[in-house]
């Protein structure tokens, strides 16, 4: 793993480093790389209060990095802590994303809750993709959002914990910001209390890079699925994520300024516009979920994917990323 | 000037187009590019309620593109506009930017104040930034703003003008949004009501990019110095608008959907904010000034970059651009 220049040392013991990281101005030995992730890991925790000790632990696991670095993290933390694979159908992506996902679970003896949306739901990503012809990253999020709360909300779980780093909310902040739109940025917050119908979601990796996680999963001996999601490319938040990391080269330490300032200073000023919408939320009659959904039929966003998915003809992944090139 | 395709044609006539504007997804011949940029002036000061018919307004000139079009554009639209050259004595740049403003103040006989901080104040550009060891932007952003408000509460103007445009308010936007800087945020509008000691400040550009304003000037034969400040370069600045183009170039018409989005939506949100500062403001015992400054003699940031800067033998603007090098 190339990513320090030869010769650099352990800021902490004077040991060969293995990573430089220009934002913090040092770099570190394996041994005391890890110790800073775990102390930024438990930095954030404590700043933004996202976990109680007690509390029981869902992961959204993907089979990624993130996913299986703040597992592994949280666990090493002395937390308890399931995993949550949801299979979404999205060819050889999925296929081998879960087997990382369960060959991790498996050798921490772990427990990994798994629903397959094909199974349960009667469709795939690409399928809602070709189905809704819209970009296959909003039925992605949809669905997702979706089984993570059921299945939290079902099994008891207090805390819903997702892998985002410090990357993946800086670029959806600058997207969010580039519009300036408020709803959004109201609620772009590292935790957002549980409430009727939805549990509470944390994401403990925001002080910590991509690159970090990857390192993370690299010394840890952590084998994860390296591809990005073959449906993902293209996508407007990866062009935020190079437009983030330029300013981060001419600047270290912008891209985390830019994410925990938002969070410190900006965040707090918004807070009333997070109360508003709490107000029109209803039950769906399909699934129970409380939505906001004005419709006729007053279905929620799922429930009108689901049916208008699982009544298209299934569509292979090839087809849908191949017809967007 | 080659900036549309060849054979594009005007959105409006029909005829040969002269410029290409992707954010408009139109091309324009030269009098419908020239009409364009007079409505989105027109609609600037009325969107915003920039200017009144009876306002007497001071133009904050420089001799670039942007001054000169918005002297020109205000005068066309109607309004009674003279124009204020400060002499920042920065060698050959400042000589120059001056016969241009001079030239077109003479050939429309308009009506130009001149202030020369070396004359009236004892100092120049170069030297206040040896003298203060600091970015050179620094001295001469509170040099000029001291002139600009100084001469148009003594000259009886109603309202100081000056040339910003859509790419200058949107990077200085993007500085302030990277580090979440909620004063400064909250200050950043089109329009600053004139209070105790300041005159109200407006900027009818908002609503054209550098590219359309320097179209405007050489559509309309008006000579502008085309270099940019030699004391600028590197300024970071510069980098907020190289990164706001290529934003631009992948989706156009996101630089203003930025700012003007904040300017609606995000700004009204932080009114609060920009009362706060009022109660803090003194008058300097030197220049008679509101300032915020607590230091034991109590003058304003101005009259210490005076003391500063006037007690420091003359530097050439060649030895601090060569310095910096």
């Amino acid at each position: 793993m190339a990513v320090s220049r030869p010769g650099s040392k352990c800021k902490v013991c004077r040991g060969p480093a293995v990573i430089d990281l220009p934002r913090h101005n040092a770099n570190f030995c394996a041994d005391h790389f890890l110790e800073l992730c775990r102390r930024q890991v438990a930095k954030a925790i404590e700043q933004f209060q996202l976990l109680e000790r007690d509390d029981r632990i869902l992961v959204a696991v993907s089979g990624g990095k993130d996913s299986l670095a703040v597992w592994d993290l949280l666990v090493e933390l002395g937390y308890r802590a399931d995993g949550l694979y949801v299979g979404l159908g999205i060819g050889d992506y999925s296929d081998v994303s879960g087997e990382h996902a369960r060959a991790f679970a498996a050798g921490r003896g772990l427990r990994l809750v798994e629903v397959s949306l094909r199974d349960e739901h009667g469709y795939d990503i690409p399928t809602a993709a070709a189905a809704t012809r819209r970009v296959p990253c909003s039925a992605c999020g949809l669905s997702k959002r979706h089984v993570f709360d059921r299945v939290a909300l079902e099994g008891g779980y207090t805390a819903l914990v997702t892998g985002h780093n410090l990357d993946d909310e800086a670029a959806v902040l600058l997207g969010n910001t580039l519009r300036w739109e408020v709803e959004y940025l109201a609620r772009q917050l590292p935790k957002l209390e549980a409430r009727e119908g939805f549990p509470k979601k944390v994401k403990p990796l925001v002080r910590l890079t991509e690159r970090e996680t990857a390192a993370w999963c690299v010394l840890r001996g952590i084998d994860y699925l390296v591809d990005e999601c073959p449906m993902a490319a293209g996508n407007r938040h990866l062009h935020h994520k190079d437009t983030l990391n330029e300013i981060e080269a001419r600047s270290p330490g912008s891209k985390a300024a830019f994410y925990l300032n938002f969070v410190q200073r900006m965040a707090p000023l918004l807070a009333e516009r997070r109360s508003d919408d709490q107000e029109a939320l209803r039950a769906c009659p399909g699934c129970g979920s409380p939505t906001t959904a004005t419709g006729a039929d007053g279905l929620c966003a799922f429930c009108r994917l689901v049916a208008t998915a699982s009544a298209h003809e299934p569509v292979p992944v090839e087809l849908v990323v191949r017809g967007r090139r």
